[in-house]
């Protein structure tokens, strides 16, 4: 029987003019090449670049709207689950298979403090700093583009079954 | 471009022996034959059944579970969303494109209200009866089987866009 | 130490012009009188009624209010909880401590059917009724009057501790 | 009529053996001696002696839970609602009133970003630091203690009404 596919979200600004477009891209088609599934907030900038990115390697992609109406969903996004949640959907995207941060807000930063929390594998690209003292949480790996990214996550996540 | 795919809500009981079984299959299959995708609670009994209809017909299968473990996904999901909200997530499948009840216990039944409460095309299957005095809400539509429910809903849903 | 005070949820239809507000009232009353305190829905009709009966016995007051600003909730509400969660907030209301529908469209009915579901005591006055056949979940005992409901559920409702 | 009341939320660590153990029930003490409502994740360490403040000067007390059982509370609790939505119930204390971080986890970081997300005031005690390139987003105020931060925090909280 075909596994479970592994999802990997995407966090990121909505900004639509945000200087990102390029490596969300790459980190969506990177995702898709590695027959993974791309799931993200579904609105603009780099969840729609990544889509874009993930839509262009044959992949499927999804968004998680924080409002209740499908069209929300930028023109790349397959399956369009409109949650209703507000910025409560940020906590179900923080349990996807592996998270990868590309710049981002501080919807972002809710996002990356989860994913570390709940131990799913996580990395950001351009993203938050973010540091306390004596600080017995684990922190947030970096790398500088999607590929070297990738690499990490996917040496990270389980296997699907 | 192509467009954004259509979701179909499969919502029933989670008992492994429901009398169901054959009916879920059906239902599911059904989906995935009109070129829809199955989005359900991802559990067991008619979610399972509904699910292992859809892959039987080559559909694409979500399962919205309630809890954190993505393993707790019936083998027949392909997209397991471990949503970590409980019966929250109920609303959230009430929100899909539509809305179909095989039987179900009482998380049926707050899935069916709010799937009416949110004006989306709902229809039942050997579900729950429901009524109040001065009623003035919308009812549940009931259909004999999974081919007249499907063919009711897909008449209603918006074509994807 | 005090202990925990007892959550009573009023659930109940937001029409402000309801035939239900004398009802509402005097069930909101009845919850102060027994020294519980009321949960709902922060709006209008019902829950409105309902709170300024709980006020006027000298009662608190919470709104677990859909929308994001707490200046939505109705002025007989002390505490405003805007949840962001839309009707997901439903599935909160349902785990009070006793929860009592009075009228109500599909929002009361879904939480009905979760307060059950939790195994959570939970009666209607003027409510939905529901079934399905070969039923083996709970039925929602019913009442005549604001007393005959609240004395049913004090009886069944844990004491604080 | 008496208006609605202000909730301030305390975020911070759940370890019982928390070193900010007397910030935290000053900090507490100071929201109810200034005639707010605290309201908290309800569980043990800073949100327990944060609790254990706000009774100490006669102050009310809500713990917004994670799990499905309002025992679950700490017992400086007057009013304990089981959310049963895990992490996401953090998005709902960042949606109050104001908000005071005082040390804490990842769990805390999500709150702390929702907040500011939100546009809600808030404000920390040794808490996390966190920044980007580029960053537009507003930052997180700092105080030195529980009285400088409350005395910032009331000064930007409207007015109950």
């Amino acid at each position: 029987m075909s596994p479970r596919r592994r999802l990997v979200a995407v966090c990121g600004e909505s900004d639509p003019r945000t200087s990102l477009a390029d490596l969300a891209f790459e980190l969506g088609r990177g995702i898709a090449e590695r027959d993974a599934v791309l799931i993200c907030g579904g609105l603009t900038g780099v969840m729609e670049h990544a889509a874009r990115g993930a839509r262009s390697a044959g992949g499927l992609t999804i968004g998680l709207l924080p409002g209740d109406d499908p069209h929300d969903a930028n023109p790349y996004i397959d399956l369009a689950i409109p949650t209703g949640l507000g910025h409560a959907r940020n906590a179900v995207l923080a349990r996807s298979d592996g998270v990868v941060a590309l710049g981002g807000g501080l919807g972002t930063l809710s996002e990356i403090a989860l994913a570390l929390r709940n131990g799913r594998p996580a990395i950001g690209i351009q993203t938050w700093r973010f540091d306390r003292d004596a600080r017995v949480e684990p922190e947030l790996p970096t790398a500088a583009n999607p590929k070297d990214a990738l690499d990490w996550l996917f040496a990270r996540m389980a296997r699907p079954s």
